[in-house]
């Protein structure tokens, strides 16, 4: 972790109430804890546009009695073991499965796999989660 | 506008210098107009989710020739005078218009009537922009 | 507008339940009309994706007593005549407007240009729409 | 799972057109599937609109050299131990973790319990992943 930096910002009064008001809803304790939030959600939505290094949690639900879909979806996640890093299984009920697929690598890697995985038969819903390695931020 | 308060925020240098290649990118020319962005984006989108007076703009693209369609679209206008501010009328190629509509009121009551809007036949697209008053913030 | 076909598509009972009774409370009266609304935000959206012609509105709020704050909107604006068929103005008080702005040409062009104008200082509020020219859609 | 009924939509041969275009990038092998995912997220959207059991994913990634976090995210995940089902936790590297926590019940509950969690001082980046229980959908 790098050194710390003090910075000075000016802001009006009215909008720094507003904006502690929703601080204290939320649970910070902490003024520059939600600028420092503010600023990595900033930085990790402009890098997922560039094409860096990144990591994204896939959440997919599923119908594990749809006939061969386990098996399409394991073997997707095989042909791709350099980019999955680890995956989470839930069985929420008698027929559904949950499942959150950590992933790492180039942005565009893990969105292809991601839509992929999305738009097998019997996928009822899958959503890719864009976040960060934490390096640097 | 009210008077201007100062503040004090720890950032890490690793973090900050990101921020500072971003702002750079984005054409900001001062980091603290980027904080203040960051800050009312944040107060903005919590403010939706509670039901204060708020402003809104509906974007809606459509094909006038489709029987009556106009004349719908104006008459769901027309009876919500007390929600839209004003209109404008775009004439995008010899099918298609495009109409920005500018509304203010109880957020709940500006997403109503975008909804039905954008349900009616023919209106091919149609998404609401969040915005603000603009008044203490 | 070309040529309608006619398509037959599978679904489960339950899931076209919660559909149709979702499509009732959003005011739509012809479920064809809420598929087709589905399929053309999907087609919008991944259009953006890649760098084709687009239609977008940038919606702004800021105080115009903010010193040269007009005249710099203004400037920014006529250096991109080619990109901005119109802007909608809105006193929203006494201190603040609402311009809602038309913008048509490559999607990457009016990602740049709104994150100027959104990035100069005194715009509190910035908000890009994405939407389409309607052509073929 | 519920008896599937058969629907006929019209659509615009150039809209299907695109439609179709799509799918097959993003690899969807069947049109009726693609249907079924986007009525699918429709319907999620809204329902986490209101306030039913649905299922979460909140990613968090954080610094566990950061004195007591591990302990405060800990204590905070096990006073919710009703509303968490599971944990997948990853190394990220010598400094970095990331969490991806699978959040079962009332929506509002697990909105709160995930905005606390992000709000956590020393927690880096954090997201909620909104989806479904799977049943009747």
């Amino acid at each position: 972790m790098s050194e710390l930096t003090r910075l000075g910002i000016s802001i009006n009064s009215d909008l720094l109430e507003k904006f502690d008001k929703i601080l204290d809803e939320k649970g910070y304790v902490n003024r520059s804890e939600a600028f420092r939030d503010l600023i990595r959600n900033f930085i990790i939505e402009t890098e997922w546009g560039s094409n860096e290094v990144a990591v994204g949690v896939l959440t997919i639900v599923y119908n594990h009695h749809i006939h061969e879909l386990t098996e399409k979806l394991n073997n997707l996640q095989h042909q791709h073991t350099d980019l999955i890093n680890s995956t989470l299984h839930v069985h929420l009920d008698h027929d559904n499965c949950l499942e959150a697929i950590v992933l790492r690598g180039k942005s565009s890697d893990i969105k292809n796999l991601a839509e992929k995985l999305i738009a097998t038969k019997g996928v009822k819903h899958g959503k890719l989660t864009k976040t960060t390695t934490g390096k640097d931020i």
